[in-house]
């Protein structure tokens, strides 16, 4: 249970509160936030050709991990304060992608 | 277990195989995709005000958990191309953003 | 002068007006309706190769004209609600980036 | 002459053929770097209200000049590589906008 997103969802909670960050966490800036963090994940991509992007060495792969954990931290505050089941709402989608999608 | 991002990540490396879609998912374009489901979440948001965001209603917000399961798919497949492990990377982060801003 | 930014930033404020939409035009709106339209733009090119978006067919070239018509049309706004001279930023960035970057 | 978006795009073509990076301004790369710039931009709006956006102080809104300026810069540069009449596609659109919300 360490590792789960409820316990990660958790620990936010508990740095936002510490840090009275609540009243900036509004849905609509957390959106924004996640939206700036992907931007800065896509950046380290941006003039890589798709092959390029396949090889990253460690350093620069370790950076792309940092802005992906900076969108999962984003992300799953806003499930936060919208009390939405973010698993639950993947696991749906899936279904729904599977029915539009169909395999070969 | 079947709620964990791990089983998440085998369903969508399923789902990708059975389209052939694999071809598709470099890093580079899987950080696109994420950036472009970042948008289509904000953009619900766009006009409204803060504490508009904070009260959708029950159809809003269905729409919004959708862009955020969106979010979290491509997140998930990014991870697994690119050999990154979420939970852990984003660990890590909580506890950089710790030291860099203490607490109140 | 007809084609001129200036002639376009006067015409959205007009059309702004007669809708009595200039409560919504924050700077922070703004902003996010043009990241908004940027992902718009992106999502045309997301699983297309390098190549292939140098190619695109004329349907597909009108639909992503539109979508930069979208970008220019927030930036527009922008400027005009922050009161910043585009053209005079843009040259001063080009010098920035001659002094960073010298030619070959 | 000097100050239109036509004198700006030559001088972006100038600037990118004397450091030989067209090879890199696929209309695919530079609609990333247009996302990677707006999410840029949108930063500074982040954590801010929408009435502090509309405020700035003269150093933030120099910054917020200056991402404005590269959103511009590669919008124009991909409407160069796509042979894309911006001002042009600007007007249709708004046109478009003025049929489809009419005024109050």
């Amino acid at each position: 249970m360490t590792d789960s997103l409820a316990t990660l969802a958790q620990r936010l909670q508990q740095f936002a509160q510490a840090r009275d960050w609540q009243r900036f966490h509004s849905p609509k800036n957390l959106a924004s936030a996640l939206a700036v963090e992907a931007g800065e994940l896509l950046e380290h991509f941006q003039w890589l050709t798709e092959e390029q992007s396949r090889q990253l060495e460690a350093e620069r792969k370790a950076e792309v991990a940092e802005e992906m954990a900076d969108v999962l931290l984003y992300l799953v505050q806003l499930a936060t304060v919208m009390e939405v089941d973010l698993l639950e709402a993947a696991q749906r989608k899936i279904e729904r992608n599977e029915r539009r999608f169909p395999a070969l």
